[in-house]
């Protein structure tokens, strides 16, 4: 069984080379939950397939001009990500420069939840 | 009611002044669970006067050359913060520069749990 600090430092080692889904497909549990922070409908999204429809649609709908990725930082079963992204919104063309948190939570060999704060 | 992002407003506009105990006597409810990343009994830390405790023991054995605050980064009940320190060891005479992330769980208009991540 991988250890959280292995599979954290693994997981982590693919966002730095922004192999997200990779990341994700190797990781994410079948039930992972997603917490994002924000009111209504998008708050919590259930399920591997729905987490991965999330991330296409944030691909889809943002200009990427800067995403960097530090960590992780380990606690027990849990770890975070610090990321820093600069991005254009397609639809609005607002440049948003922003700070956020990840924070996962590992069961056996999977991340079963992912939390976003910013 | 205070909001949750009242609070961590608040509570890290305290920390980024360097008032750290100021800031833990304001918000830290009277049975505060701290966690650290480490094994043994300094793992779990149980209620505010040993929380304070804690404190003041890493005030008196590091030396602080650079120590900064970012944040916070909001989701729900909870937030997190980003510290940034590099510290001397007083007993190693050890050179320390490390990130760690703070995350903070609110109830009410207190801090319930601390936990860190490094």
């Amino acid at each position: 069984m991988t250890s959280t600090a292995d599979l954290a430092t693994d997981f982590v080692a693919m966002l730095k080379e922004g192999k997200h889904e990779e990341a994700a497909n190797a990781y994410n549990a079948e039930d992972i939950v997603s917490h994002e922070n924000m009111p209504g409908p998008m708050a919590v999204c259930r399920g591997r397939e729905a987490v991965k429809q999330k991330g296409e649609w944030w691909v889809a709908n943002h200009e990427v001009h800067e995403f960097s990725t530090e960590g992780p930082y380990l606690n027990g079963e849990q770890f975070a990500v610090h990321f820093y992204f600069d991005v254009t919104v397609k639809e609005t063309g607002e440049r948003r420069k922003m700070h956020e948190i990840g924070l996962y939570t590992v069961k056996g060999d999977k991340i079963v939840e992912e939390r976003f704060f910013y």
